[in-house]
């Protein structure tokens, strides 16, 4: 049983090595990699933890599909400090039992969307248990120029808009989400926004991140929120609204911009992303929304929080 | 119980920021860190995966023990390549109901060793479930001059030389080991090693690690190896030359120097941690280990292996 951990780590090695990145001087195989960062670059850095039964399921989720998140969460967080992902680490517990394929299917996945991004396996850690599958991956980025973009740096007057869809993620999108790292450099193209934040726990919840960071507060149209067809794939106990709202996972990046900035990117933008404006930033503190009645509410920071 | 994950992030926040180190420009608080890297240095980038009921047990090791060996584990690691450690990013995966004092004294052992090495906590992921503490934390360093040191450049010839002491560290030092961070900078001051790795699986493990990242083989001399007095702690079942040879998590420094190097650094050693010369590198491969009554006998990789 021993030698299969071995033969993994090797396969692993192997796999990561095929696709050369050059900031990777040295990658798999020793105490720690080596990168070559850019001299004068600053270097972005972010690190998620997923495990089996709150991020996902063996059941419902294929181990492609498995590996695939882990890496597509940080790369969505990269992202959204207006980076570019370099060089990834992947920490598994893997359950005994499982044998040897599922490993390597699990890190299939996430090998394909690493040469997708043209992000470098450089290091990790392999390990089992006979507890669930837990997965950490740390992700290094470079920020494109004009970034990073922090939580802090919206005002008063700022427009928020939002890329792609909201609400509904639980449908299967949880999984199958494309971080937004080619949106976010085409928007630099344009722009720089003020404030950028990913929809981890939902746009409710992740325009609070903004708001408190920054010290401001801001008004949401809700007729105006993008929703996602996945929506209706899901059980009406909860309003498309409040889907959108508080489902979280999106994985869509959330950004404040100028009126001048947002009115020249609304106009120039071409990708096959929407983007849509869906409200602006105000004085003061707190969220409101305004109904489809014309009726202000208050737009409350509902999001996931783990029990401790 | 959600708003006590929050003020266990505030908590985390407060306390990794009393610390200021120039390279963090913005810490824990938004998608991902930003650190200034200085120019023409490159990154060391390390991560391990710590699970309890493999590399710690909660009723055994103090939650502060607990945090400290998971960062301890990595400051090694950056040690091993020659490197000084600048920052970490901590995700845990924390058992519910073990409440937020619990997550506090471990997060408190872990800001400890923290602030003695001027290590920065820049960042991380803090989760809970109902399954066993999981911790797994990233650290990024620089090299020190005539740094990085890899595990394949051992050439025949070349001493072998170990920090500190060996077997035994079952007793506890698994738990409370020092991560040699002062000793490969002063050992760097005086020479540069050939080649370097950290004694995690036990030495006869480890050494093969470098055996065969280097091409060559190896002599090892057991009347030469630094015996742990903790071996006299664990059950007689395993022999001391045994336990020094294959007990692993000893996080002493393992490492090969030509002969002139070797002489000059052990001569000029005047360090609180004993430095050992236990053999030398050979020709061809594998390890010999020369045995007290003059008889050689082969140095097996054992060492542990995750089953799959």
């Amino acid at each position: 049983m021993a030698a299969a951990e071995f033969a993994l780590i090797d396969w692993i090695r192997r796999e990561a090595g095929r696709k050369a990145v050059p900031a990777v001087r040295v990658g798999i195989g020793d105490d720690a990699a080596v990168l070559d960062w850019p001299a004068g670059r600053a270097c972005l850095v972010t690190t998620d933890m997923l495990m089996e039964g709150v991020d996902f399921t063996a059941d419902t989720a294929t181990p492609e599909l498995i590996g695939r998140k882990a890496l597509a969460v940080n790369l969505s967080d990269i992202a959204a400090m207006g980076g570019r992902p370099v060089a990834a680490f992947v920490s598994v517990c893997l359950t005994q039992g499982r044998g040897e394929k599922f490993a390597r299917r699990l890190y299939g996945g996430l090998f394909e969307l690493a040469r997708e991004f043209h992000v470098a396996i450089a290091g990790g850690d392999t390990n089992s248990w006979g507890g669930p599958l837990v997965i950490n991956i740390t992700v290094l980025g470079e920020p494109i120029a004009g970034a990073p973009l922090l939580r802090s740096g919206a005002r008063p007057g700022d427009w928020i808009c939002v890329t792609g869809w909201l609400g509904g993620s639980l449908a299967g999108r949880h999984l199958t989400f494309m971080p937004r790292v080619a949106e976010v450099a085409a928007i630099l193209e344009h722009v720089r926004p003020t404030a950028m934040i990913d929809i981890s726990d939902g746009l409710a919840a992740d325009l609070h991140h903004i708001l408190e960071a920054s010290g401001v507060g801001a008004r949401v149209e809700a007729t105006r929120l993008p929703l996602s067809p996945e929506i209706g794939l899901l059980p009406a106990d909860k309003s498309p609204l409040d889907r959108a709202l508080s489902d979280g996972e999106d994985f869509e990046l959330l950004f404040t911009v100028s009126p001048v900035d947002g009115e020249r990117l609304l106009a120039g933008w071409s990708g096959a992303t929407p983007l849509t404006r869906i409200g602006e930033i105000t004085p003061g503190s707190g969220g409101g929304l305004v109904l489809e009645d014309g009726g202000e509410t208050e737009l409350e920071a509902r999001g996931w929080a783990h029990p401790l």
